[in-house]
């Protein structure tokens, strides 16, 4: 039986790919609610060959709803989620606003599939981008042999930012190109040909993209005693968040054995160690991919038992779009 | 009393920055003799002013010559470096070829300027680039305190592989910003827009950059015990390496204290934590500069004592053709 699924944000950079992930995984759609700011309202989008009308998310009526699908920033969803669970929808929320709430179940369906199951407020969070590759690659490995501690460096898209923050990197790259100055308008300083720590500050000089990945990790994994060491990082990339992950266990673990388990695990592409052409993860290989790419899993040389491995995902499918949609699939 | 310096080499990339390094701080050349392959002898680079004639590096007579900086690749080096020290001179090779010869020192001045006095073979090593800033970095607080072990991840600029690498990139970029392919010409994959592995592979599947930084960071910081685990990853920026390192010690160092330490080291630019325009360290901030950039010092939010910090440095030159010139002033 199908559904009647509202995308919240339908015009943002992560709802236009929540459309097409939606049409592409052949999610039973019965009725598709598109909604955006009154502004966009009465606009249309295109699904499944159709010109769908634009509603204004504040105005409309959510009876009736099965599954919303929002991607509209914090502040919209912490006041918007609530009013539309108690028209009997579940939300299944991309910001960050509920992702902490103890009665928010926050979701990787590789990892933690079965906490969709109680979600008193009637909301499920979407993990921030970084953390779900993360968990993704990780999730097989700590079944096995129990993460203790993870160091963890990224190399992080402009589309994380949002649609206005890809034009921007591309307009300092053609400007510098050029020779001109890169004049940056989204991002606080220059992004093209440089990297950035562009985040907010958070506690302990940790940004608070840092933060959601040691906090968001400890959840998703149920272990609050994991360490999680992060320094997140803004690289000149349109699409594709890469990691560099270093991981220790409880029980050591070989890269042979790390890439057996790997290669068999849900949502993974195992890719190999050295350079060729299509083989290890780069951030165009995984673009408008649902898979988390992990390769260069290496013995650590100081630490018998841990491993470094490189992780690089689509930020806005299986970073986003792609991970709400496969909550939906759950329920 | 002036010196004669030899700079083989002088028409590459990292050549051309030590000619204006040798300019810019003012070393005392008395007569400077630029050498290249017979194919660009002739020619003439310009110093202080003044066009000098470009001499063939192989029929060259180096009698009488001081300093030779050289920057000409691993096999002119080991080939010529021995012939041009018998001449008489001081070689400082670029190159990877003598690094870890134990008869030849591996300096950088602000760690261990004393090994340039023990030169049996009249030849000095100027380290890798991504191992040079590094050690600037860490030389303050392994003094203090001891550096027992190093996770490092790198965001390596196209300048570490060359002037065409540069312009590989730039092209990459200027054709997908037309919505062509990047079609690669010296990076082994797309650059542009995306990040790579690209060094050669080498044993355990570590590459040779990342052995690189292990063999050599023990080496100038003469203890073989310290651990170091890297992964170094190129990223579309042209000139300046980033790194991001996570440090353990053998007493423990707050931040405060390292702050302290980094703030009155010499070759070192100490900047903050969270972005804002020109604080944290980047490759844009570095490019042209000498010192080594750090910034976002923080405790590592699992190991007491450890710190995770942000290095960045131009790498052609204090990651080249600085820090070799500096070796050369100590002499």
């Amino acid at each position: 039986m199908g559904k009647v699924v509202a995308v919240v944000g339908a015009t943002g950079a992560v709802g236009r790919v929540m459309l097409e992930v939606l049409e592409r995984r052949g999610f039973p759609v019965d009725r598709l609610v598109p909604l955006a700011s009154a502004r966009s309202a009465g606009g249309t989008v295109r699904f499944r060959g159709e010109d769908v009308r634009i509603e204004s998310a504040n105005d409309f009526d959510y009876t009736g709803v099965d599954v919303a699908l929002f991607s509209a920033g914090g502040s919209v969803a912490l006041e918007l989620a609530p009013k539309v669970a108690a028209a009997g929808a579940v939300v299944i929320d991309n910001s960050s606003a509920w992702r902490m709430d103890p009665d928010v179940p926050l979701v990787v369906p590789e990892v933690n599939p079965e906490a969709v199951k109680v979600r008193p407020k009637g909301i499920i969070a979407n993990p921030n981008c970084s953390t779900i590759q993360m968990v993704v690659a990780l999730a097989p490995l700590h079944r096995e042999a129990r993460v203790r501690r993870i160091i963890v460096s990224t190399y992080q898209a402009a589309s994380g930012k949002g649609q206005a923050a890809v034009t921007d990197l591309k307009e300092q790259a053609a400007r510098m190109l050029r020779g001109e100055p890169a004049a940056p308008s989204v991002f606080p300083g220059t992004l093209a040909f440089n990297v950035l720590c562009d985040w907010k500050a958070g506690a302990d000089d940790y940004s608070e993209e840092e933060w959601k990945m040691v906090n968001e990790t400890r959840k998703i994994m149920q272990d609050d005693t994991i360490g999680v060491s992060p320094t997140t990082v803004r690289v000149p990339v349109v699409h594709g968040h890469a990691e560099s992950v270093y991981v220790e266990f409880e029980r050591p673990l070989t890269p042979a054995r790390a890439k057996e388990l790997l290669a068999h695990a849900p949502g993974i592409v195992l890719l190999g160690d050295a350079y060729a052409p299509g083989n290890n993860p780069q951030p165009l290989l995984a673009e408008g991919r649902d898979e988390v790419f992990v390769g260069r899993i290496r013995a650590d040389l100081a630490m018998p038992g841990a491993l470094n491995l490189f992780v690089v995902a689509d930020n806005l499918r299986k970073g986003a779009a792609t991970n709400a949609v496969q909550i939906a699939e759950l329920l």
